[in-house]
């Protein structure tokens, strides 16, 4: 792919618009799954467990059923949903229930209040079980177990980079009932390695439950068509890979599902095909369209949510900072449900960016009687950061080197093994931190006021390289539209549009991009795992050069001048040189769409998967007061540093980085999911549970980095998860920085510092 | 392309099948657009004015509005539509109505009831004006206009494959107000051509307004989305059309308009943008989601039939029988609205498939105060063959020729003229009347009892070839979806999913189609013109072409052998000659769309426009038994025959000459509106309308011809036209073969035959 002949006009790609879904979803326009009229709409609403563990010996329905409205309440047994592994084959708790909010029966009722109230008159006969919800204690040999019966664990989606490379080994034995799986990586002579080191730190760090948060909570509304298609319309961030799951789990052909993606609402790793089973399961025994938008509560209580990990970390470096050795054993609580591999990826991302010479990760995969969980920006990369850039720093700190210049000397070169083996492909990541070092905040970092501090730390997730398919089909209007099956995330559309535009050689907003649904759409990735921009992109870009190509092939014709000749700027194919002659796309639109065409439809069709994985480093800088009375850690100032690898929209690229550093800020001293010793989620609302707020989040500076990707459209690289990875360990560098205490639990809540000043 | 290389499996195509849509459609399951549930609609009813020409001075909404359940009255100067010429601007009569029927306010409610009950309380104050309903006063130089404001005509529909080469010659100046234009063909000298003929014969045909039919009326479900866009899910043919359509007479932005396609209970040419327009402003009038389904009544008063015609024609041949001459005038009366341009196909279809040494076709559209006209089946062929092919038997007879001879001896060759100077592609017209002359009815003519008659007759319609796009994607689970954008009429999705299957070389039941809308679907031309089967089939076919393409290099790299030595049938790709090793098109689906793909997503594309027409040629056979009592005339047998280029499925070809023959009964024996002298029309529902019913329609015989198209999918022609087009010439000749009596105005009811029996 020629690079220089393609961003030849430079009209598009590097200016800063606005998404293309602002306005309608700044006025409110915005249509989600919840909003959509349906006629003959069932409204469902979830009987949820009270306990963490327990039998259901009986569920009396009678009383619900009674009420006024009450259509049906289905429990596990009416959904005609097969045995199987997995949560997915499991939407309502068949005979035990294994975390407090689990689904136990979906009331189904003419409106949402009804649901509502008919919820309360379901009676659940529940036999208590114990419980297991400490993390170290599920690992010990006479741990209750989590779950008595069948069922459990599947790991199926597996969207993320790391998982094609993954080697899974069976640990020996595992001592408890709760351990689903022993992931190992290792290489080389670790205790050759350690004894080499002039310096080695080690440290046990844990950190928290903690949940996606998006805005609008889960929502799929399913009916039967009227050719007896079942269909889903849902906030999902992938349609086809939604469409297959529910065909598997209900039993039915591919052809007999179709799923549309509504506009989302949020989604960072959390919405992929948790309801969809089980409300399609209830449109289908209804034989009425269904919907379940989740409230607010209920999303706390029974969702996905990122794990809970206990993180026991050691690294050493020779003398002259050559990072040597690492060992690391991780526990990650997968609670109730592991659907998503998170231990496999955890042992993976404890290396970081680096170069190691010997190592041994191990990750340990725990069920608890917690929630279920699942994907989140970057899955285990923040916390997996937070333990290895906190010993990073110590590590410098002891061999009395810069932080920059350590990790600069180790970041991972092109063809160095990651911990899996895998070799890792070029990395901005030295440019990253060269950036961030020239950065003035960090210059100053020697000057700071008592009680401030500055912290910094990299980080990046290596993403996902995803076969991908596009149209780019020009209107009779001589507007193009770009056609995908992916879903929009935090304006993935946006930059697709960009591509488009720039490769076609016509105005921004001359492009409109619309998605299809699974019956209709080119194949497209989960919106996850950085991959849209990225793999998408370059479906879109190999589409747009396509449809380029028809275009001079007929202008070519039309002006009666050899292709080679020609140029196609600003909307006008001209021969080159010669700027008075030309044919514009909108003639040549007309020409195509209308009756007697001599040529067939201008419509590019691009069909990709990267060769290699194009990571984006990530480093960021924190500055943090710390009120020595309270405890309490105000942020100052925050720099995000990226490289993006081309700034497609750099406005889309700040969106991302303010919106990580914001989620980081949520890590590092804000979120976690609480539990009390029954399993109760205390904190389930965003009253209770603290997302960052606007007074808690600084202005946050922005320094993006350019190294282009070989085999990135128009060389850019996938950057949304790698956005969060390093903030947290940045924030508890600075907390450190600021107080000389290191804070190796998250959040470092003002109660933590508080305690930790108080020693 | 190698016809030999694509046909090679031979699995699919010649198979007779059922269509894919005939479970739904025969359950009753199919949604229809009056079926789909919509939140929150309003239902729409028409006031029609009652006199056929007149001033409309005032309308008083306010008794309606008056009424529980009514939301809104709607009037011309409410929708938004700018002043222009044709029909569509005009949805609502603005002052002047100029047909009985006319919708003159728009009548929204909470249900179809109420709406209906409005209807009578608005209240309409007309000022009649003279009104011209007779074709031949109307184009009198002293008759009164038709229109007498501005507004009425625009052809800007031109499916059909003639148009392009349409030369309008705008005649010198009308005598009458009510011409609206004088279309031209000539050629050679006509008085020297005549002057050699050893007969000629002539006469005056008339052939009465004729209304489609569909079995489900108009209907239009138009609402707004989310985003602001306007949606319209119409009952139409053509949903690329229609949106272009919509967004100018709106004025809105092609992006600001989507058009989806619902399931068609019968279209014939009648279902092309006529009320739209009209639903779409009431919905962005409203702001909410509005619903037009006519009644029957209101469908048969205030569509788009077929015109009425008045045809002198005059024809002459040596006496070799080489046709030499050809003279005719047509009246076309083309109604209150002539936005559908056939007074230009007539002028040209009166030529028929012959070869003519010198002709002067004149047609006048004429405007009159009769429902607008639209485009059914053939559009002025069956009309024109009547008269054509009804001269022609009468030239045989007079000449002594065999009435099968002569029209073999005539028949146009590749690179004859057609009347508008075209050239005509090669025709299997010879090999159709050959199979017909063969065929055993044909051969015991001369053994029929009294009062029984046989006739025949030959004809085609050009068709049209059209710029088309389709997408064939292989799916997760090994079938192949096949995207278009055209309109499933007539069974062309099941022929569009054959061609697929066989070139892709994968069983039937593996391939499904579905529609895209118009935001997403790859261009399609309307379905009219018989141009889906041979141009959209063209798209599907390389698609598919290309699809298989990509599963063999996939195959090959799998297999690790050149793809020149791998053949793809029966869903295996195998080494050529080594049947035990493969692999599945179902295992590569498996691994192109599963995460870590290493190869991108196996989806084919086809764009592709017809370089040339391939008319399919039908000759009709007809068996009759005219009672001479009651003059009534029984069709006791009837052969169709039809080159079809090749049979894709030979049950949808057989199915399209069964309908095209039961048309042509209705035609020929049946149907007509009939307005009184007021321009009221008398019969406006099917108990009073005579299509032909099951007691009139006798088993069907069909012959089908396969002379391969050069460039059609696989050699298929477009057959839908045609099979109808001899129809009512060969049921007119075998009732004079019946009666001694040539019958020269349709439809031949028993009072025509009784009288002239009595004669």
């Amino acid at each position: 792919m020629a690079l220089a002949e393609e961003v030849r006009g430079r009209t598009v790609v590097g200016i800063a618009r606005p998404r293309v879904d602002s306005v309608p979803k700044v006025t409110g326009a915005a249509s989600y799954t919840g909003d959509v009229p349906i006629g003959g709409l069932v409204h469902g609403r979830l009987v949820l467990s009270p306990h963490a563990h327990a039998r259901i010996d009986g569920i009396d329905a009678g009383p619900a059923l009674a009420l006024p409205g009450v259509v049906a309440v289905l429990t596990a047994g009416d959904l005609g949903i097969a045995d199987g592994s997995g949560r997915a084959h499991e939407p309502l708790a068949r005979d035990e229930v294994v975390f407090a909010g689990q689904p136990v029966a979906l009331v189904l009722a003419e409106s949402e209040a009804v649901a509502e109230d008919a919820v309360e008159a379901v009676v659940v006969d529940y036999q208590p079980l114990d419980a297991v919800l400490d993390l170290e204690r599920a690992v010990e040999a006479d741990a209750p177990a989590a779950r008595t019966g069948s069922g459990g664990d599947e790991a199926d989606v597996a969207m993320h980079g790391d998982a094609g490379a993954v080697e899974v080994l069976e640990g020996a034995e595992p001592a408890s009932p709760n351990v689903t799986g022993e992931h190992v990586r290792t290489n080389g002579d670790l205790a050759g390695a350690f004894a080499a080191c002039a310096a080695v730190v080690e440290g046990r760090f844990r950190t928290p439950w903690v949940h996606q948060s998006y805005i609008e909570p889960q929502s799929v509304s399913a009916w039967i068509d009227g050719d007896g298609t079942l269909v889903i319309q849902a906030a999902t961030q992938g349609i086809f890979y939604t469409r297959q799951h529910v065909a598997k789990v209900l039993g039915l052909p591919l052809t007999g599902v179709r799923v549309i993606g509504a506009t989302l609402g949020g989604g960072f790793g959390g919405k992929i095909g948790l309801f969809e089973p089980l409300v399609a399961a209830a449109a289908l025994r209804l034989e009425r369209p269904v919907r379940v938008v989740l409230t607010r509560t209920e999303d706390f209580a029974a969702t996905n949510p990122a794990p809970g990990c206990l993180i026991d970390l050691k690294i050493g470096a020779s003398a002259d900072g050559e990072l040597l050795g690492l060992q690391a054993r991780i526990l990650l609580d997968e609670g109730a449900f592991a659907d998503f591999s998170a231990a496999s990826f955890a042992a993976g991302r404890i290396g970081g960016p680096y170069r190691w010479a010997a190592w041994e990760a191990r990750c340990l995969g725990v069920r608890t009687n917690r929630v279920g969980s699942g994907a989140y920006r970057a899955p285990t990369a923040p916390q997996t950061a937070f333990a290895l850039e906190s010993l990073v720093d110590e590590l410098a700190e002891r061999l009395g080197l810069d932080p920059v210049e350590l990790r600069i000397r180790n970041a991972a070169e092109e063809g160095d093994q990651r911990l899996d083996g895998v070799p890792w492909p070029g990395l901005g990541l030295r440019e990253a931190l060269e950036a961030a070092r020239a950065h003035p905040l960090w210059q100053r970092r020697s000057e700071l006021p008592e009680n401030e501090g500055m912290g910094l730390a990299a980080g990046l997730f290596p993403g996902a390289k995803s076969a991908a398919a596009a149209v780019c089909r020009l209107d009779a209007d001589g507007g193009v539209t770009v056609v995908t099956g992916s879903v929009d995330m935090s304006g993935t559309d946006t930059g697709l549009v960009a591509i488009a535009a720039e490769v076609l050689g016509v105005d921004h907003d001359r492009v409109r991009i619309v998605a299809g649904d699974t019956a209709n759409a080119p194949h497209a990735p989960v919106s996850g795992g950085s991959t849209i921009t990225y793999s998408q992109g370059n479906a879109v870009r190999a589409a747009a050069q396509d449809a380029r190509e028809q275009l001079l092939r007929i202008g070519g014709e039309e002006l009666e001048i050899a292709v080679e000749d020609l140029e196609l700027t600003d909307g006008v194919i001209r021969p080159l040189g010669a700027p008075s002659r030309g044919v514009t796309v909108e003639e040549i639109a007309r020409k195509v769409t209308g009756f007697g065409s001599p040529y067939p439809p201008v419509e590019g069709h691009g069909r990709t998967v990267p060769v290699e994985l194009a990571p984006s480093a990530a480093c960021h800088l924190a500055h943090v007061r710390v009120d020595p009375e309270s405890g309490f850690v105000r942020v100052l100032g925050y720099v995000s540093v990226q490289d993006v690898g081309r700034a497609i929209n750099p406005s889309l690229c700040q969106a991302q980085m303010h919106g990580g550093a914001a989620q980081a800020i949520g890590w590092a001293l804000h979120e976690q999911l609480e539990h009390d010793e029954d399993g109760q989620l205390l904190n389930g609302s965003f009253v209770e549970y603290a997302i960052p707020a606007s007074d808690s989040v600084p202005p946050i500076e922005t320094v993006i980095v350019e190294v282009p990707a070989p085999h990135g459209p128009l060389g850019a690289k996938g950057i949304g998860e790698s956005a969060v990875v390093p903030g947290p360990a940045a924030l508890a560098n600075a907390v450190h920085d600021a107080t000389g205490s290191r804070f190796r639990e998250l959040p470092i809540t003002p109660e933590r510092v508080w305690r930790a000043l108080a020693r």
